[in-house]
């Protein structure tokens, strides 16, 4: 019998993915957990029948043994606590308990966190660093595209102790406009994002806080800015720094290949190469490329994800894969 | 001294391309009218001033020549009164005065016609077709995007009798999403329109009688599918006959080269030839290629036109030359 | 042990496709197979060691069950009888093997087919035709994309004796420009065929005697049009034709229904709806959907397919499925 | 009576934006000049003349005032002393001519120079720096894409002594395919550029030493990497330095407005807000934009131009405007 699985936000773009990727699970029985916040529907073919549907409000009586939360974070704060109640374990794919603290959460989110015990309590769902600590967790905080593909890339730098901060570390991040939600608005118009490039919250991105807590540098230290890619799915994030300590490309090569070896989700490039968004969309992997001029130690590192699976719902997906117990790749390669 | 012009709508997408166009030319100062519809506004660089703006109740003050209505037809209705009243004559962008009778506009659009009186005075604003009809008008109905395309390619055919009228016409019409509007819908969402392709009002587009009623065909002759293209702007019909009378492609290539002699704005491919949107976008030339199976009479006809330019402002300055007596093609070559 | 299948022209987008499908697959091993012909690789990750490969010449020592011929139809007619010799069935996915009579490929193909007897042997690989004779074949002809496409939107109404055909069946096609294959040219190039859409082969494209003879219409009875699609992936055919003896779009919807029931591949939609590209976008799917005016006949049926999964890779899989005695929809699903 | 100007590479992307801009230039008269090294041309509208023509051995007889070299840099080369020799003066698009000696040259071009006393003579054309040079010049280097938009934000900075050079300045660039050229190839084509995004010359572009140069800043303190964006034309340059000696970025926006008091194609945004590529698309504006963190330093300059107009044919048309004596906005605005 399969174990069932909820996902609530199913119409937006991270719900879609869920429900494309868990199809293909062979343990898990997908029920679509209604709620008031949906958005609107596409036509569908008759009879084609789709998973089992539900009201959130009755994820008690349906045993659900994790739900995912598809939704915007004001929705996630406030559906946690009665579903972890009912028993499930929730994979919140949204920003409510990704940040340590109340303090740095209020400070980006402009708002006071409305409940400091979970959010002390979540495992941050970053299996290639907390592995070991998802695993027991009750509730996962998913984590933002952009920062699992700056945190992958950066974290063993810093680590390594490679990285000469006084220069600081630079993440210029472009991301598909999937990564914006299902929510039409000027911005994500076909006419306003087709044909054209943009950067937004330059220097004051709510992912920031995300890449400091894990890779333990200050604020200071780090240089981001988004930016909007006229393509649907997909981040590629160039990353510069100064090296010290490394005599070529290959040996940060190295370094990334010691540190991921054995991570089924993490690829790295030749020397001097460097990933595409063709490399990784549809895909769970985050690829990365490493360039250096070894006379002045610039450094250019370009990691790339597909923000839909492993910047969403294929983590998240490897997140309940630990949890349950079930082969970590299982449904994603 | 340059005689002044309105612009109701500035914002959208019809109305920034009037700007475009209006810029350019020697004779005109624009006035942007404020009006309570108004969309979102991009950001602009500092000291780039634009062109005078006012509100539309002022337009009485402003002695302006001609006011264009940018606008949905509901506000187009409202405000035209009180425009004509001003002294300005009008060009409207909208549907709200293209149809001859208040009940074919009732049957399409689904609501009655609350001006009977303008709709009969409006000039249907297709120079290639009603010129003179055009010049002495107060009001000007500026066409449809879809018909313009149509129109021009379809009515040479009929006049001179050498479609088989019982297999009917096919019109295969794809449109690019700025024809949809400004205003953010689901439907108009990059990640909706993006890498698709749809069909809509299958067989019931608001446009339909504008051809019918140019042309002199009846509505079962005439099938007509509207589909969303994923490019910012360009319509390109493929239309289907059986032809009757011709012995090759060459002889309707002499024929719409005939009937529109002298027009500065169609351009008529090579036999076998036809135009892209390329040929056409940020022009507008309407472009009209011809394929033709001589044995079996199957025709093809593919006409093309920036939906922005020849389907809406480009037009619509073209006839605002006509009424103010300047040349017909002044900034739109 | 996994049953070894081989793959020509596996870095073209049907080979791509074809790896993608078949990796999934619990049944067979890949090895791809390299010919002269091939194209330019891409960069691939350090250690991501991809499928088996040999040359082609050694397919005889490889012990292949099938191998997919994924080239231009010059290379596949060369290679089928040396491989067929080797013991392995052939998948064609090119036009070599497609039409019945060597005169009608050298009508539409320019030139003379070199092997009658093999056009004479080889089975057409639409499944929903042709299940019964494709399962004991050695050579599959694969369908062309803009076919399959036409061929069950069409088959079936021709059958049930509904179309009138005097006025004859009118297919606009549109296709993605994976579609023209991967080898660079002019017209593929990225700036001449993004925000562009064009029309090309009009009533003569080399696809249209693969709906002639599945579905027993005559040339002059069947007006098609291809026409290049801004998308990389996908075919709409928008087919118009007069309906006799139906009464609704439900009509056709039950007759289609009846025609595919228990297909897994062919999907309707309700009355009046149609399907766009995303519906069917990396799936194996023909999704349809009918529009019909009762008063005058008028008729519309949209048909959408992947050209790379129903209409190329999805299709060979699903043929090799047949062959080799596996569950149809397997990795297909 | 026009002066007459040539054309050599006509059909090339900035060859075709050169017969644009100039077709509305009152004073000159286009000749185009076939070359042997031409691309290959689209299918044209009947009757629609277009500029004259004639060989570019003709050159001589034609009396040209200017010629334009729109084509590969080793083209231009070989005819610019001829050119001269005839009496026109030369607008290179090429980079024949833009580096000031042989040696900086040979490094970045891998293959010496042919002719340094020309490479000595050239006047670099950005107006916005050498105007005074231009003027006299016989032969302008018209600069590069991407060096135009950086040198345009970056020298500014450097003249101004606020940039933290221990640091470096880090030049993330992003360009339309247009820049990339016509010809065919994998990598320009639809299906590889489109819904993707690519690094490429990471930390080697040809293009760094025009920003070396006109900044005077070393290598070492510059990180530049030029990527693929799907978009026809457009570049948006992301910059990042640390600030020292200003409080806020309304202290680098009133740098930038004195520096360019005057200037009409440079537009400054205000503090924190960015210009995208819409805002310069089909223009020969450059727009910057500037966000800064007073407490830190870090700074981010957002720098956008049209890869066709201000990065090619729209300041080669500056430029001749200043070299005839016209108004150097003349069918720029």
């Amino acid at each position: 019998m399969k174990t069932p699985v909820g996902i609530v936000g199913f119409r937006g773009y991270g719900g879609q993915e869920l429900i494309r990727i868990l199809s293909r699970h062979p343990r898990v029985e997908i029920v679509l957990l209604d709620h008031r916040s949906d958005s609107e529907q596409r036509p569908m073919p008759k009879n084609h029948s789709g998973p089992r549907r539900a009201a959130t409000s009755e994820a008690h009586q349906l045993g659900l043994a994790v739900v995912f939360l598809a939704t915007p974070h004001e929705v996630a704060m406030e559906l946690t606590p009665e579903l972890l109640h009912s028993g499930a374990k929730v994979v919140d794919l949204s920003a409510a308990f990704r940040l340590r603290t109340p303090d740095v959460h209020e400070r980006w989110y402009k708002e006071p966190h409305t409940n400091a015990a979970l959010l002390h309590e979540a495992a941050y769902g970053l299996p290639e660093f907390y592995r070991e600590k998802i695993k027991p967790a009750r509730l996962i905080a998913n984590p933002g595209c952009y920062p699992t593909a700056a945190n992958i890339a950066i974290a063993p730098l810093i680590e390594a102790g490679i990285v000469n901060l006084d220069a600081g570390i630079i993440c210029d991040a472009k991301s598909g406009v999937s990564g914006a939600g299902r929510k039409p608005s000027l911005k994500t118009s076909f006419c306003e994002a087709n044909e054209n490039f943009s950067a937004y919250s330059i220097l004051m991105h709510r992912h920031v806080p995300e890449v400091l807590q894990n890779s333990g540098i200050e604020e200071s230290q780090f240089s981001f800015t988004a930016q909007l890619l006229p393509v649907n799915r997909g981040i590629l994030e160039t990353i510069y720094f100064r090296a010290k300590g490394v005599k070529s490309a290959a040996d940060i090569v190295d370094l990334y290949e010691k540190r991921y070896h054995g991570e089924p989700f993490v690829r790295v490039f030749e020397p001097g190469k460097a990933p595409d968004l063709m490399h990784v969309q549809h895909t769970n992997f985050c690829d990365l490329g490493v360039t250096l001029d070894p006379a002045t130690g610039r450094a250019v590192v370009v990691s790339a994800i597909d923000n839909l699976v492993k910047g969403a719902a294929g983590q998240a997906v490897q997140n309940m894969n630990l949890i349950l117990g079930y082969p970590e790749t299982e449904s994603l390669l």
